[in-house]
């Protein structure tokens, strides 16, 4: 049941004069596993990066800019749901929490790029990425 | 002297298929001064947002869409510099790290809105910022 690990939840956002302030993540939510880095990947519209999982990262996500849907592969047999898929960013600005251990890819759903923020709870490390190419994995991207 | 005490650190940009990494922070970098929470703030074409000083906060801040001008205004009035500008974002990839005690205002330099993310050190705390009005500090924004 890895996949109901995958935490959603929605963030505020606050109009203010010359420019919104959008929440991303506070050291008290529920969710936050520690601050090992920051960093932001692009995803072109259409353009699918997958698959990918982490061994001991646990990532936050943010989409402040366009619409990314993720997906994420279970691969516990016994779960009923193979895939969960959360679509965030414009019309649903949200954090996602992923735990590690789960595979998962995500693709640009906007027109224009669109920009995603991981805060990740350790740094980047080869050694504890795994990954899979796009067709490893079945599923329909379209 | 402390619009020395101000740091700007050029960031990597990595060309990834289907849209590029940008680097942000590691826990382990010269500026990282804790992490209390991250948020973003839009800053429409040419809009500024001014005056605002923190008085616990050290604030970094990366633009990874479009281009910003922060203005930091020294109280010393020993220093032979009065204001410090720096313009971040496109074509000047880089993190500021401003420690607490600055005054300081931002402008939106891009033709369209850009985009600023804090990594703050401390939760947002109003019992912390001092504001100014914008014409209470004298800076030719034009």
């Amino acid at each position: 049941m890895n996949l109901q690990k995958i935490q959603v939840t929605q963030l505020g956002r606050i109009a203010t004069p010359g420019g919104d302030v959008m929440h991303a993540m506070k050291y008290c939510d529920t969710g936050f596993a520690g601050f090992g880095e920051a960093y932001f990947s692009w995803v072109n519209a259409g353009a699918v990066k997958a698959w990918k999982r982490h061994l001991r990262m646990t990532m936050n996500i943010i989409v402040p800019l366009g619409q990314v849907r993720f997906v994420f592969r279970s691969l516990e047999l016994q779960d009923g749901e193979k895939f969960r898929e959360v679509t965030v960013g414009e019309g649903f600005y949200s954090r996602i929490t992923v735990p590690p251990g789960i595979w998962f890819g995500f693709q640009g759903m906007g027109e224009c790029p669109s920009l995603v923020l991981n805060l990740a709870s350790i740094l980047h490390d080869p050694s504890e990425v795994e990954r899979l190419g796009l067709s490893e994995i079945k599923f329909n991207w379209d």
